[in-house]
């Protein structure tokens, strides 16, 4: 219910402020010239807002995935046929993707679970939180019921609660679903009052005919359902998706069980956007990976004030990101719980027994 | 001798163009929108050129850190007392550095060797390369003779010999020496031809009367010495340092040995430029790693072609970029050892089977 669901989203906590403190006065004492690990210093200052503590570990990470199907491709803007959808979605949970190779090689779990795949999935890996075969085609209709909204934001923070209660240290979210990138640029004009032109971006491939044709379908969506940019359950009901509006739930529940959530490409920074819209407080929880080479994702990440650490031009999605940025904020850990401080730095073995035995010091996995 | 070095620079090979076809063929049959995975697809094409192998696999990771005294201090030219590069040097080997901390988190192995070091290095775990106690103070002298600059080359080039003997499928260059931004900045005005207020940062931190003290100094050092920009061992021994040639030196061998070898930054990048003008062929087989945020950073990566994977605001050298391009790199590999091709990527168990039997195939650490 959407009163249950507001409850829960205006109960989630600001960062904790006197923890980022300590960790600033840490980063401070380390022996390093001061500012000169950047943003693997702020990282460390932000983890401990997320947290509460200084000294954290990132051991077990865990990237999820929202699959769905988006009725609007039935307008030819997609390069993909939509059963692409169901073969990926089923190749993901067998590390045959981009993102699910990189996430077995490092160890980082990985769960797919259908939101609205527009087939039946037969594998019993994918979770079944199908709401249903698709979202409508928003050049004719609204994506979905104001309900079905609500409902895809409570799997997505259930999925972050199941997640915490695994766990799991960290979360990243990907997405798989033919034709989202149009549904994302819907969202986000939407959200930001920006013209289709400013957010939308060729997706998987589009050829200059099938990109006009987008850019039209994208207008005449938000031209016919007029969504309310001060309501984002609003705007993912009438032109988003199950994928974006579940992702949106992911960064909610992560930021209520206190979790940093990574956020991946341009589908998945609009779905942190439209969290950050639906509570403030979740802003100081989303952790940026790689800058998305499609476009809108740059209007958005200066939006959500946050710069991201990898430029690999990626445009991938499903999470392909996550693994690489998890590994950045195991750095930022690594350096604030290893380094010595300034008073420490001096060649000293009985300091360094004393390093040794510090249970703070994280060397090799947890 | 000088003769055998340039004999030896001189039989470094090209990159395997075969294998990097190959390489691109197989990208291309991968499941994914083609280029979606950007710079990972280039990246693992470029592993194939260096090693003559489509399928790659980074097991086993060594830094290799450089580090020595420079005499141009005692102008004043550095925030830290020369004395921070011996206590740096053993907290290295310690895992109490930005970098090594890192690199213990992470399980890459660290190698420090001195080359130079103004003091005893009292500390096993140490390499002893030392060619002397420090360089001479390139506002008066030369920073060594030609000869030294040879030997230091000659030594970067057995440490990374020795990587190959170890079986080490990656190296990546660190250094540590108070002073090595100024001549850095040194050496790369006089390659590029660029001004000094072009190539000179702030280093450690130093401020507006120690900037301008810096700039001043290298600038005399520069006229005093006019060094040969044809000539890279002319250059790095008027106004170089033992670290950066022993560097330019680990580039080299890394190169003779077909080994991947990563650029940290700005120090780092200047030896891997000096490398390059030794020997074009050198070009091939450098990774870059993080944008250093040290003005003159960016001058060298363009002469070299390269674009930096990471943007951390990282000022801090030690190799502390290596860590993370390392793991930059395992996920080129990851993709294009585990991924599905688009005639695999039906959900086909019977398919499945065969992926998970082929030993091409890379899940969880080599």
């Amino acid at each position: 219910m959407e009163k249950d669901l507001l409850a829960a989203i205006a109960a989630i906590s600001p960062p904790d402020r006197e923890a980022m403190a300590r960790a600033e006065k840490r980063q401070a004492a380390l022996a390093k010239p001061p500012g000169s690990l950047g943003k693997l210093e702020e990282l460390s200052v932000r983890l401990a807002g997320i947290t509460g503590k200084v000294i954290n570990h990132i051991g077990k990470t865990r990237i999820i995935v929202l699959a769905a199907d988006n009725g609007v491709v039935e307008e030819g803007v997609s390069s993909a046929p939509q059963s692409v959808t169901l073969a990926q979605t089923v190749n993901l949970t067998r590390a045959l993707t981009g993102a699910s190779s990189m996430a077995a090689y490092f160890g980082d779990g990985l769960v797919v679970a259908d939101v609205g795949v527009n087939a039946v999935v037969d594998c019993p890996a994918v979770l079944d939180r199908k709401i249903a075969m698709g979202t409508g085609n928003i050049a004719r209709e609204p994506a979905m019921t104001r309900d079905q909204a609500v409902r895809a934001v409570e799997i997505g923070m259930e999925l972050a609660r199941d997640a915490k209660n695994d766990g799991v240290d960290i979360i990243g979210v990907g997405e798989m679903g033919i034709g989202n990138t149009t549904t994302s640029a819907a969202v986000l004009a939407a959200l930001l009052s920006l013209s289709v032109e400013d957010v939308t971006g060729r997706g998987g491939g589009l050829t200059d005919d099938g990109f006009a044709r987008k850019k039209a379908v994208i207008a005449s969506a938000l031209a016919l359902h007029r969504p309310d940019p001060g309501d984002p359950l609003d705007v993912l009901g009438k032109v988003g998706g199950f994928d974006i509006a579940a992702m949106c739930g992911v960064f909610l529940g992560a930021a209520e069980c206190s979790l940093p959530v990574v956020i991946d490409g341009f589908i998945s920074i609009v779905a942190a956007l439209c969290a950050a819209r639906l509570c403030e407080n979740v802003k100081a929880y989303l952790i940026p990976s790689h800058a998305s080479f499609e476009k809108g994702y740059a209007a958005a990440a200066e939006e959500l004030g946050l710069q991201p650490y990898l430029l690999l031009d990626m445009r991938l999605g499903e999470g392909s990101g996550c693994p690489l940025a998890f590994r950045v904020v195991q750095a930022a850990c690594a350096v604030m719980n290893g380094m010595a401080t300034f008073d420490g730095a001096g060649i000293n073995d009985d300091y360094l027994t004393e390093i040794r035995e510090n249970e703070d010091i994280c060397f090799g996995r947890s």
